[in-house]
């Protein structure tokens, strides 16, 4: 047995947060909301790595993996038009990085198959993809991947959606076992944090309670001034205020918490939201305020994204070089795992 | 999507040949018996690669892997002992090309839980470790793991035991599926033939159906004269033969059973057997014949054995050739399987 090399801490000063996407399709407000502009955020207190989960995509994608492969540099192009500064945040692509999947593979030897199968967020999944008894192996085991990420990166930090929570816990699981094992005297693996964005979800321009691609209910990051105009006219608001005159509700009303999400002038928007519900403000007056706020936002976004989209290359560039550095932290990190489980011999 | 480069067959000639060991132990007669000798013969038709077996060993011995960094020189030893030649065999260690991990991740994507869990050989593994429901979920997924080993060197011959050929099933069903699926103007990935060795299992010296490390009743190949002598007091004859005028029974009789398998004069242990069966043979006249072969065979094996093992750097120095040698071919496959499925970037 070799004997452990001493801990090389990433970065002493600040902790290590790992966000990142599935590059399934263009990011849009929901993402914006939920995640984007927290990372922007993010830039200033922390070792920042942003991930292209293309091999995570895959688990359930493999029936169209052209898709998986087309969204890698529209979600850069996404984060780059968003203020995501390779300078400041890694942003890498997972697949390239192989070590990500060593770490998978000797994670699996730490988890059992029945707890995989009692994780809520793999459960609900299953349900909600409809795989019955035929889950791809892949994809029941993907706790283990997304543990190989958070450590690989030694993330302490890692903001997720409510219903993530599980994959964090079962990643700490396999950080505890890993460490109480084959590390007893120091930490080689990090427990990790979740943070649940504050904001939560934003619900889709039909009212459905998810914006999603696949629901097309979505406004893109890159949405044109006209597509922008367009989805906000559609923006599902109160079926029951048919008349202006009508008193509004606000609960549901997607015009609303698009406005509450965007809307900085707070006490402008209290007072429309008094009008709306006492009745005499028309649904057209809210949209008029909502598009020029959307229009606002997302115009500088889009011009970066078209920018940065002339030259796909530097994207590319771009991408590889974070890859390269993030590459270097987690072959470091598998080193030392691969000593600690006895597996170096030259 | 990145085209598919032009086929590179690693050996335009010779067909390659995939076989190796789970290094939990020393390896004894039965290996000699069921493969050792076999790849010795090997080498002159195929281009083989013999593979330690550390990772996947791992699987199921995640509360001892000591054993398993332990025994890797120890089986490499036992491989050059026996006449396996580095410059015509080449000798890897599984862990150190991470490769294989990458393989094994994605084609879990192409098999479902429920095959696995259907798989015979895993069912009855399952059973035989008392796994139940606490399975590792690296001990299900072994088939893949597997799978991307025989592919990852184009393996299209794999030597098994008779219980490990749905093993060999399952790797062309996946090895079918990927072709078909992203590569169907050629065969990236090949499939395998099993072939299973016409002398089965050694059975114990104890009389127990396999000679193992576990149930205490082996002959290493690097006993000494002692212990050669010692275990062939110990072997396990008919137990209804108690006076040598009593007629004997060759069913069982582990003796025989041995002398089946490596006495070369076949006319005068036909006799012998003869004798034996119709009374006034003792078994003392039988295990004397046993352990004058049995010293011959070993004596030249554990002198090699010892020279080896003189210069332990030497054999890392081997082993080390052999894995950057095979690791060159596994990058290049999956080099091939990561474009086929899009994940080629830079």
């Amino acid at each position: 047995m070799s004997s452990p090399t001493p801990a090389t801490p990433t970065s002493p000063s600040m902790p290590v947060i790992l966000t990142g996407d599935r590059p399934t399709g263009p990011l849009h407000l929901g993402h914006f909301v939920g995640s984007l502009r927290n990372r922007v955020a993010y830039q200033d207190s922390y070792r920042q790595f942003v991930m292209l989960a293309d091999a995570q995509a895959l688990t359930d994608n493999m029936d169209d993996i052209g898709k998986v492969h087309r969204n890698v540099v529209e979600v850069a192009l996404d984060y780059l038009a968003c203020g995501i500064d390779p300078a400041r945040t890694t942003i890498l692509i997972q697949s390239q990085i192989p070590e990500l999947t060593e770490l998978t593979f000797y994670y699996l030897n730490l988890v059992t198959v029945a707890r995989l199968e009692r994780n809520p967020t793999v459960k609900q999944e299953i349900i909600l993809r409809g795989f019955e008894r035929d889950i791809p192996a892949g994809f029941l085991t993907y706790p283990a991947s997304q543990a190989a990420d958070i450590t690989a990166f030694k993330a302490t930090v890692v903001p997720v959606g409510e219903d993530q929570i599980p994959m964090i816990e079962q990643c700490n699981e396999i950080v505890r076992r890993f460490n109480r094992t084959y590390s007893p005297d120091r930490d080689i693996l990090l427990e990790c944090k979740a943070i649940v964005p504050e904001v939560g979800r934003l619900p889709g321009i039909d009212g459905r309670a998810k914006m999603s691609k696949s629901l097309g209910n979505t406004i893109n990051l890159g949405a044109s001034a006209d597509e922008i105009r367009a989805a906000v006219k559609q923006v599902y608001t109160d079926p029951l205020h048919l008349k202006v005159s009508d008193p509004g509700h606000l609960e549901g009303n997607v015009a609303f918490i698009y406005l509450d999400a965007f809307d900085q002038d707070k006490d402008g928007l209290a007072e429309m939201k008094a009008h709306y519900v006492r009745g005499g403000l028309g649904d057209s007056v809210v949209k008029k305020r909502l598009e020029g706020i959307l229009q606002e936002l997302l115009a500088p976004i889009r011009a970066r994204r078209e920018e940065f989209a002339k030259d796909r290359g530097q994207v590319l560039q771009i991408l590889k070089e974070g890859t390269m550095k993030a590459r270097e932290v987690a072959a470091q990190t598998t080193d030392e795992v691969k000593k600690a489980l006895g597996l170096s011999y030259f």
